[in-house]
């Protein structure tokens, strides 16, 4: 049976038609308007029109994935830091609009759902996912659900701290591994390294010091091309992740960890020392069985996968 | 229906007859011989025929909650630090022996259980529970069952990092919040406080100065005398519970903390700072609900209570 998975990120809204086995039948992505709460509204109404008019068989349900705080009644978007939605009762309006029922979910569990069913977490029970973006996102699958939590926010692993006095974060806190793991600190530190004089030359090859004009891209460049500067960087990246991934399996004690997000791209130049680091940080190591840390299956698509996925299963 | 209830720990084994109210209503009391594993299961089995054999009417199940890592299948211990068990099969064994189904659970699982059915945490459906005692045991409960993870070992919140290259941990890792927050954890630090001459003096009234003989029972009397010393300690304790509650709310968003063991009878004097510590370290503050952050109710017959009514749900 098919269903409609919809991801709305601050930049864009990405909306497709998956089939049960996690296939992406047909895909079409729109721009974001996140600073209008009703255009937000009015854009994913009409993509999820235009999905429903071009699938060839009938779609039973529709599932919405978006980045922020999800009441525990997976109703309402309580708080999105990048969409302009404050105690939006998203899930009624859709199903007013729409006239069909609707599941939403935080898009970090969306995408943690999609790698559980059918991608790198498929045959565990207990597994966490970290998607390394701009933040780092969370999800937590434990006995083979979603865990929401008792308010609907729990899996917000990027906020777990792993240095005390650190570096502030957007939530309040101090130190989340968040400022020290996600894409953004990657780039904030490859600029610092850049200023530095310290970098192998990579990273400013073509910027002419402008340090601000330093990309993600230019990280990926100056990775793909060894930049010693880079390739320490990231392990930095990996050790942190490591060491909070310590305290989530003491908390949590997964069987697999997925690793997801544009950082992990990078594959086995951010999994070795993801993996270094977590072996160092194990709780009693020797008398446990060791998590297994693999890459997302999917990369962009995760979130409509699961989305789709999520509410196929709420229809039964 | 009467449940069988036992919690074996390291110097002593409590047995209880407990109803399905969590009332209990008969209490046998051994002490522990740790050492030895042999003698050990002789000593839970013979407490068991003695409960047996009290009972007024009869009793269903046995449940046994013990100090160490329980594997996923609950039927063998694969470690415990303070018991000589190393993968012992405590399941079969005790079937064997007492011709009865046994449950088995980790002591601070089935202490969590308790709380969650009778005490503290009724009517809640995602809580968390910190037993503060020689060590820092967790339990967490989500969507009304305990968490055990992938391999059994979920839980351990104690070894929650709360500083990075902090103190050495028996677990392996540096900076646990068991290093910071345990009974031991404010034993040592009172020892240090003493040595130092900056206490108001409580603690070494009637030691002459032999701090090896500074015991928790000085420090008991010394916050109740409101020494400034020992209540500057027990502030710390609750600085530090608070910042690992902010990471654990960020990874589980529990409606309710439950604080037990032995630190806890300090009551309102722990429980203020760390909801003062918890507060400042609730990530996205302002834009979610607030855990409640209560007193356990049951002290050292949580254990067998929640093992006795695991055991009893086994059944259904």
């Amino acid at each position: 049976m098919l269903s409609i998975g919809i991801d709305i990120g601050g930049t864009k809204i990405l909306g497709a038609i998956v089939d049960d086995n996690g296939m992406v039948l047909t895909e079409k992505r729109i721009s974001s308007p996140a600073k209008d709460p009703d255009q937000m509204l009015k854009a994913v109404v009409e993509l999820i029109q235009v999905l429903f008019a071009s699938a060839d068989s009938e779609v039973a349900s529709v599932g919405v994935a978006a980045a922020g705080f999800i009441d525990a009644n997976q109703s309402t978007v309580l708080y999105s830091p990048n969409l302009s939605w404050r105690n939006e009762p998203l899930r009624e309006r859709l199903e007013e609009s729409i006239q069909r029922s609707v599941v939403i979910e935080n898009d970090a569990n969306a995408a943690g759902w999609a790698e559980y069913r059918f991608g790198a977490g498929k045959g565990s029970k207990d597994m966490v996912m970290l998607t390394l973006g701009t933040g780092v996102g969370g999800a937590i699958i434990s006995d083979g659900a979603i865990r929401r939590g008792g308010f609907g926010i729990a899996g917000e692993l990027g906020h777990i701290r792993v240095v005390r006095g650190g570096k502030q974060c957007g939530c309040g806190r101090k130190g989340c591994v968040e400022q020290y793991a996600s894409g953004t600190a990657l780039l904030e530190a490859a600029r610092v390294l850049s200023a530095s004089g310290d970098s192998a030359g990579n990273f400013l090859s073509d910027l002419k010091k402008d340090l601000n004009a330093l990309t993600g891209e230019h990280v990926r460049q100056a990775l793909a091309a060894k930049d010693p500067g880079a390739l320490s960087l990231l392990r930095e990246v990996g050790t942190f992740l490591g060491e909070a991934m310590g305290s989530i399996t003491a908390a949590l004690d997964p069987q697999v960890y997925v690793i997801g997000g544009g950082l992990s791209e990078a594959g086995e130049l951010l999994l070795e020392p993801i993996r270094e680091s977590f072996l160092r940080e194990l709780p009693a190591q020797g008398f446990r069985p060791v998590a297994k840390i693999l890459a997302a299956s999917f990369s962009n698509q995760a979130g409509v996968i699961g989305a789709a996925d999520l509410a196929r299963e709420s229809l039964r």
